[in-house]
């Protein structure tokens, strides 16, 4: 094992650059622009450039590098193939035969889908650490998630593996999510699909809520109330935690993970979503799987970079 | 790699033994009794001594074979600990340990829980060979299953995996199931679950129907009925592939395998169950994975010495 390792996490806007020890500390992080134009060419070329730049700066010779982890936020094959990345412009093409030419030096390169990346970077530093299997639930604007068992990304065979946010928990909605199918966790459980099903829920009965008398609310609005007992918010959130326990528990029943993760904007709430997640989490799983441990994200938006870095070490 | 390999599939009343080659052809199979009594001490003395007598009538050394998989009906460790089996009597134990004492001539030995080790050997030599990543559905009296992704057993943190029948996918539902949770998709894509499903249906309707005149019926009349186009019998199948399809499209969304296989007594209904299962799971899950094929399995009572066989090639 050599003493060094990168993890870089492509965005659509900026590129994540983490230098670790291979032990798991993060030596320094930086941003680089990501520059999408001409389909995307220019993105790994100004990802090797600055991994040079940060190589002389350190006086580390490549030698002493272990290798170089890319996130990429779209479909990646087990051979670090990309199939089309629609944010980068880019097409299908192999990150790792790339960064090779780009940087021979350093040839040891493999590529990860983001949210994959992510959960797999929990697992070794954040929320996860000390465990070998987790599945990760990102409640963002959306529902992303990632599957890892013991220690690897479980892609998927088109790299559905993960989609945890597009399970069809309701069958009975009849307002599409954005992917056009209707019933999508994200529909409930994602930041804006709790204030959605709020909406809905506030126009079905005349429970008073401070929410009634707000212009516009967000997520954290409800959680806040319901961490204050508000009837309406808790009931709010209790739905948020049958749909999203629901959705752990057939996790619960098919992988079986040592671990959840929560992680996204809304686990900042804590407690009071934690709390209900459980609850229902434990009411629909088979009983044998009914303690698992649901821990929250701790990495934050370092969590791609973590995790790349961790797919390069063996 | 060696010429040879023994796959063990012991259940309550019968051990079913196979001799294969290594590259996956059966030459031989036979049974011996499960002798329960005493804490099943007997049981794995006797497949040792099967073992023994099939090598001196084969003229086969020790040295020729690979390995011995083992597969059994309850919770395995990926270290081969069995924890507690209550058809064998058996408690917590090794089995690799104890069948290295008992043929120390063939060291190589594994164990797995019977319905994960199916799934391998029809992912082997069955209805997912050529394929890397499986999750099986076995619909006979209950509903078992097992995932293998890319060729490994996934056994889960609590030997929870697999245990597809168990997902919660009526929450309405307020007849308990077997396992005390109510709503599994046990109680309606099982044998006897499409049958106590149709008994329901047929009170909450006119629809004229064949299974009205029958004292009792089976799930094989149900599904002949929807072979021939009885409205009644289609509506439930199709019910009982809206449920099936749906808890098929959860795992789409999570470890999104190569194929599924449909295992088990019901699977000989054949195209009429598949056509159904097929709808729903396209309805429901993530549009990436939509097309994942949905098999029916082959190898019927032998799928789990193929799978012990397989365990134990590297």
């Amino acid at each position: 094992m050599k003493e060094f390792v990168f993890g870089v996490d492509i965005g659509g806007t900026t590129v994540k650059l983490g230098l670790f020890t291979t032990d798991g500390t993060l030596l320094d992080k930086w941003e680089i622009p990501t520059r999408t134009e001409n389909g995307g060419s220019a993105v790994l070329p100004d990802v090797a450039r600055s991994i040079e730049d940060k190589l002389t700066e350190k006086n580390i010779a490549p030698e002493q590098v272990e290798g170089i982890g890319v996130g990429v936020p779209g479909p990646v094959d087990s051979d670090s193939t990309v199939h089309k990345c629609i944010n980068l412009g880019w097409g299908v093409f192999n990150v790792k035969q790339r960064m090779n030419e780009l940087l021979p030096a350093i040839p040891n390169v493999a590529a990860g889908n983001d949210a994959n990346v992510a959960t797999l970077g929990e697992l070794w530093q954040g929320g996860g650490k000390g465990y070998d299997s987790a599945v990760m639930f990102t409640l963002g604007t959306g529902v992303g998630g990632g599957v890892v068992v013991d220690g690897k990304i479980v892609a998927g065979k088109n790299g559905g593996a993960g989609e945890v946010g597009h399970m069809t928990v309701n069958p009975e909605e009849t307002v599409p999510c954005n992917c056009g199918k209707c019933g999508c966790l994200e529909q409930y459980a994602s930041a804006n699909g709790i204030v959605r099903m709020a909406k809905i829920m506030l126009t079905e009965c005349s429970t008073p809520s401070a929410l009634r008398s707000m212009d516009s609310f967000t997520s954290k609005d409800i959680c806040d109330l319901a961490r204050e007992g508000e009837e309406m918010a808790v009931s709010v959130v209790d739905r948020f935690g049958d749909y999203l326990g629901r959705a752990m528990s057939f996790i619960g029943c098919t992988t079986d993970p040592d671990v959840f993760i929560i992680g996204g904007g809304m686990s900042r709430a804590g407690a009071v979503i934690i709390d209900a997640i459980t609850k229902y989490y434990r009411k629909y799983v088979f009983h044998v799987s009914a303690n698992t441990p649901i821990a929250i994200a701790e990495l934050g938006n370092d969590a791609g970079i973590y995790g790349c870095a961790r797919m390069v070490i063996g």
